[in-house]
């Protein structure tokens, strides 16, 4: 495909973490909730036309992701979906809930609520997915 | 596993549509979007719980509703989720959405408005489900 470019309103809301199984892997930019985002680098815009392959790629990272969330945060609950109707690149969310969140029992998507991370939250929360992860995360702030 | 039985709360907002996959197939009870809900013969409440046989038989029915979707109503974009924070019993959501539907570009979820279907509508649904998924669908609605 041609080079892979970021949608504009992801790369707005999301601090990126680094690369993970052929996408981007960014962190909403929203410390009220465990909130990863993947971006597989394709030009698709929904989930069924990603080739068999790409898309036993990608079950497979958003697997390992659900399992970090739920692990290093303890979550309740897992979100994950594929929704696009505002931003169209495909994307997938896996976030994990708490009864005691701000916006249960409702989605995450329909609540204004938001709390920016500290650098340092976002740090740490980028040391221990590499840790999870192990080499086949490219983290772009292991090198700070 | 025990014997399958439906969340209460799914069987009182659904139409059930019949088996297909290893799953129950709804229909959201909502005539204003095309959604789908399928809910896995399983006791785990989150998609990494599958086992990885589980996991691609439902995939790949994602996958045929999703073309479904697409095909018989138009749809311009799909919202594909398992959210699961008011019912915890697993279950897949892929509903069609226009940029002309009452909730656009929000989630369905978060839309209290709903248009209960008339009975013709859901077996139009469901023989045009029947028709394109083949054997693999066992409706409910066949035999009326």
């Amino acid at each position: 495909m041609p080079q892979f470019q970021l949608d504009q309103g992801l790369a707005n809301d999301c601090i990126r973490l680094g690369q993970f199984a052929g996408a981007e892997l960014l962190l909403m930019n929203n410390a009220l909730y465990p909130w990863l985002i993947l971006v597989p680098h394709c030009a698709h815009t929904e989930l069924y036309q990603l080739e068999a392959r790409e898309q036993q790629i990608l079950l497979s990272a958003i697997n390992q992701l659900s399992a970090f969330i739920k692990q290093h945060f303890a979550s309740e609950k897992l979100n994950i979906a594929s929704i696009g109707n505002i931003v169209s690149q495909l994307h997938i969310h896996i976030v994990g809930r708490q009864q005691s969140d701000a916006a249960w029992p409702n989605t995450v998507w329909s609540s204004p609520q938001r709390e920016l991370y500290a650098a340092a939250a976002v740090r740490n929360i980028c040391a221990a997915l590499a840790q999870y992860l192990g080499d086949s995360f490219i983290s772009d702030h292991s090198k700070h």
